[in-house]
């Protein structure tokens, strides 16, 4: 037992007391929260962008345009199942989608170490390519900073895109309901465990490979298949844990995961219990969950499952009015833990 | 003199045989085009981002918008006239601005090193803020990393801007036609110099502040005063040399500047001297060329002169369809001079 889950309980003061800047503050859990909340809030405050999704909705002209950006510092740069360059369009597009846009068009910005090698550029460069390709977007526009060697760390990359919000198309982590299904797309924690095992230089039976790839076309099964969806989520910082905490506090609803319906590979788990690591919380970039309305929670599942990235996808929980703001666990021993928000970080720099 | 100036006539090969990434392929000259030419546009080369404007124009829906992003790595992160804050979202309307599009939504991503100071942080973000206000922006959407102590330098910001077009508007770099005459706002070199002195702890005796400012409403005058508006380019990396040698190149023709016509207050000279600097080099944030039909150019200037921005624009130069691809100046001494583009990097992290 990870004893983790529990500490928070105790400690409601707000972490961003402190002077500095944590490494924990870039985690995508409490940390991140507390930031947000104290000192990005206060001064940029605004509707769209107090609603805390992972991307803005917004009317320009005619259309409703979704904006989303993420910067990326994932270290290694190149690992199994991807890379940098990869991740950074995967990443974005999939803000976009689960947001209920499809995707159009993405910015990039470099920033470069000096010295950082031309090859290991091109080799970024054409992988995002290739990623956008398959992600039907288009990297329009660019920018290029360098900084003096030891004040960066090789290649950091930015994506920012722009997506068309579907017609009748709202959704939002504000608007899960009581009784409502959640639906995962697939097994967690793939990308956290290869990007570790990479880094760490560990070796495990099987390779485990990051589940990075875009969800553009799952999301608009998913679209298709009802319109009833509240809100999607793409897992990746803070995996499942995060993602069902921000719903739970902003939708003001509790959210009771199911332990044993939630996919986790063999080799993911063997990893996780070697490295004392949590598959809840460990960061996915190619799986999602659905909030959808109880009656339609089956068609959405049957469509999801149909699509080459849905194959295992299941339904893991539901919403609930008892405990609003708190997700909790019924175990396969049958009892019910807390799975609170992670507090700092539990694998820094993992995108 | 500055010897800078010609040394590249006689050096036509491509800098990025450079088996490494140096400072100066981040300096908006002829390295960053070089790196553009030889790595980002084989890779992800399409007809949008071949037009190497500072921002994208694509439509969407019913709109035509405009996209554009920068990452700023300035040092010092506060200087005389600004700080990073405001520089993250004049920059980015900026480029917005002189692509013809009315600036609308930017997002922002925090790039922060371990240990940062969160006073420091606030102080950057409540400037954002004002700077957005002030540029009639809204700041919808952000995201922060946190790199390790050592990894990163303080702070690094990027955002992205989008905006709609103005119907009508076809502003690009490609459009310079012989004859056309080349308007300059006001005076130029302050950001560079500014920055320059901050950080070298250099004193000049009457304190040259940064001129970082929002051109919005600027060139919000320029279009309205006339139809035949053939691009604008925000004065920034580079300065104005490199942007009249983007036009020159992009567009295929021949660029004469007046040397005498070109405001450059007299402490920028000064300390310009001091230095060994070329005002033409030295970066600006608050200051545009716009080149438009010769016999429109009397009611763009008077326009420009009545907006508080453009109070002591000028006429400063014109396209010739001699030399094409060049740019060159009249001296104040009568003589003929090329004014090549910048080879490396003049001034690092200078946004």
């Amino acid at each position: 037992m990870n004893s983790q889950l529990i500490v928070d309980m105790t400690c409601p003061i707000p972490f961003t007391t402190s002077e500095t800047v944590l490494l924990g503050h870039g985690s995508g859990g409490k940390l991140s929260t507390d930031l947000m909340r104290d000192v990005f809030m206060p001064a940029l405050g605004n509707p769209v962008l107090a609603r805390l999704n992972d991307q803005a909705v917004v009317q320009v002209g005619d259309s409703k345009i979704a904006m989303s950006t993420d910067s990326f510092v994932i270290k290694p740069l190149f690992f199994p199942g991807g890379d940098i360059g990869s991740l950074a369009v995967h990443g974005t597009v999939n803000d976009l989608a689960v947001g209920g846009a499809r995707p159009l068009f993405l910015s990039t910005a470099f920033l470069i170490e000096e010295g950082f090698s031309m090859d290991s550029l091109r080799r970024v460069v054409a992988s995002m390519r290739r990623a956008a390709d398959e992600s039907g977007v288009t990297i329009i526009t660019g920018d290029t900073k360098v900084v003096e060697k030891g004040k960066g760390d090789g290649l950091f990359i930015n994506t920012t895109g722009i997506g068309m919000v579907r017609r009748g198309i709202e959704l939002s982590a504000d608007r899960a309901r009581p009784g409502d299904v959640i639906l995962l797309s697939g097994s967690i924690g793939e990308h956290g465990i290869a990007i570790l095992a990479q880094r760490e230089g560990l070796e495990f039976e099987s390779g485990i490979e990051s589940d990075s790839a875009p969800l553009h076309g799952l999301c608009a099964e998913i679209l298709w298949a009802s319109t009833q969806i509240r809100c999607m989520r793409d897992l990746t910082r803070g995996g499942l844990s995060s993602a069902a905490n921000e719903i739970a506090t902003q939708s003001n609803v509790g959210i009771e995961l199911y332990e044993g319906a939630i996919p986790v590979r063999e080799e993911v788990r063997g990893a996780c219990e070697m490295l004392g690591l949590d598959p809840l919380y460990v960061a996915n970039e190619g799986k999602l969950i659905a909030i959808v309305a109880p009656d339609v929670a089956e068609d959405v599942l049957r469509a999801m499952r149909n699509h080459p990235r849905g194959l295992q996808a299941a339904i893991i929980g539901r919403v609930t009015d008892s405990l609003p703001g708190l997700v909790t666990m019924k175990t396969s021993l049958g009892t019910v833990r807390i799975v609170d928000m992670l507090a700092g970080d539990q694998l820094p720099r993992i995108c």
